[in-house]
């Protein structure tokens, strides 16, 4: 009999992956295909049943080895009824029960949860926080996703919703945030944040080769920019950076004040950056939050990369259904 | 037999109270003595056992019908190893091991908390919060405390010190707050916040009786002269209580998007002020906040007033020593 295990899948807006994942969080199996999002819910999900099934064969398993297929997916969704509402990035998807359908099209036990919070728990498993029981992760991308895993389970509120890290409010009457507040910490430390920090900085009148590389349009600059001209050693571009990190330290410090974790991951692309972000992060943390949560919080950057999620979604449906024989 | 009861102790630096509570969280006596904290630890922890011993008569019960000693006390404390550190409001204290006093002098397992997670957990256990599993309580004061309850559990993170609601950041760079941050929410939430925005609002020149109420000195200000202007009328003193309320609405807007809670309690004098500090806390929650967790988080008064901190007390010491027979 082979070893039973899990089969992860990360459902994105562009590409969506499968793996089958042993009880201990390895991946013997990895497979990625385009989601085609505008073909509508149907053809992505006879897709993801596809990806799943190849995954098990690739593993040189059979079905029934499978305890359960975890799926991470974009929210809004209802993580105990398997429904997904209306994700943005998900056209044509309105209150599909993905798990049911996985469940019924591939004759396994199947899950759904957040993307967010499927990262983060993978990280929880076997990633940069799988030596600590507490943890929050902070997914850093065109906007700030989050998660709270407390004693090793994820916080997921009343409702579902809680871990809305980047909704955290910074700044009383800030910047208007998509959500509909304002002085989001999304708006400060994100790819967008750091966008409009460069916009704001540059509209002081500093030199900087930002503006020559946005075409003299300050509309054109992307985070990519910015991070270019800081590796060609613009000072205002890493003056950006600095700023960006101390804003994320200072939504760091709020919450090292409120749950007092082990550790802060951050993820997402943006991590690539490294010490420019990092080193203000941690700085602000520890000159803002109470000493005992400050010094205790370490600040790491994921580890897992594009595997976070399918890692998680197949921990947290093994959670769920408990371990197999 | 007595019923089996658990005596709850609330240490504060003026008086403490002590009082037989039932294990349905029922108190049954009452005994309240001036702590004199300036006579140090061991003069204090002599009233505290007499505070006890007092209570378990006045109950009609005898010490062997005593499950457990709860104790709220001042911070920064270890809840697990019994260790009181330096409480600035208990002159003289430094690393006293005050659970391990308690259950010596008294023969009875004894046991502490923090005062602001005891009466969080006293308004959990037969308050306001009794109907829910999750809540977030604020004690508005001269400061503000808190405390996170999960699964009608304390949320104390890995050191202990979790739920310092006060010191979010609710504005970058903001008004400087004792613990060495800025911006944190106890600089506006608080009574010493309300005088802040109310000398501010004068500042600008506007009319009202605040100034003379202060003897024309706004370092005599206080927040019961702002409540006693808006009892009389004023019109600006109502806009400090609006503005005030709107800034602690923003600080639960963060805590009902990172945690999703079924309700917030606010506890402390503050609360006699009723709607024109509810009104626009819940109204500014209510348009921050994501739309399910907003909705979703009861923002009510405390119902215990100054008998929560002895329940909660021995509500935690119940808990810890599971029940009894």
């Amino acid at each position: 009999m082979s070893e039973k295990m899990i089969v992860g899948v990360d459902l994105g807006g562009t590409n969506l992956k499968a793996g089958a994942v042993t009880q201990k969080g390895q991946v013997v199996s990895r497979v990625e295909v385009p989601t085609h999002a505008e073909e509508g819910p149907d053809a992505v999900i006879g897709r993801i049943v596809g990806a799943v099934e190849q995954a098990i064969e690739d593993s040189g398993c059979s079905k029934s080895d499978v305890i359960a297929v975890g799926c991470g997916a974009p929210g809004p969704l209802n993580w105990e009824t398997g429904i997904v509402y209306i994700p943005p990035n998900l056209p044509g998807w309105k209150d599909v029960p993905l798990a049911q359908m996985l469940t019924d099209r591939l004759g396994i036990t199947s899950f759904i949860e957040n993307d967010a919070n499927s990262a983060a728990y993978g990280e929880n498993w076997t990633g940069a926080g799988r030596e600590v029981k507490d943890l929050v992760a902070l997914t850093l991308g065109t906007g700030i996703g989050g998660a709270i895993i407390l004693d090793n389970k994820l916080w997921r509120g009343v409702d579902g919703t809680a871990g809305e890290i980047g909704h955290m409010i910074i700044q009383v009457d800030g910047r208007p945030c998509n959500c509909g507040s304002r002085g989001c910490l999304e708006q400060y430390g994100s790819a967008t944040g750091i966008v409009t920090t460069a916009r704001e900085m540059i509209a002081t009148g500093r030199d900087t080769i930002m503006v020559d590389m946005a075409d003299g349009d300050l509309d054109n600059l992307t985070s990519k920019d910015v991070y270019e001209a800081y590796q060609r050693r613009d000072e205002l571009a890493a003056e950006v950076f600095a700023e960006t990190g101390r804003l994320l330290g200072i939504g760091l410090t709020t919450l090292a004040n409120l749950l007092n974790p082990e550790m802060i991951v951050i993820c997402g692309g943006v991590i690539a950056a490294g010490d420019v972000l990092f080193d203000p992060m941690r700085q602000t943390l520890r000159e803002l939050a109470f000493k005992e949560p400050g010094e205790r919080a370490q600040v790491v950057p994921a580890q897992l990369g594009g595997d976070a999620g399918l890692i998680g979604a197949a921990g947290v449906a093994l959670q769920r259904v408990g371990p197999g024989i």
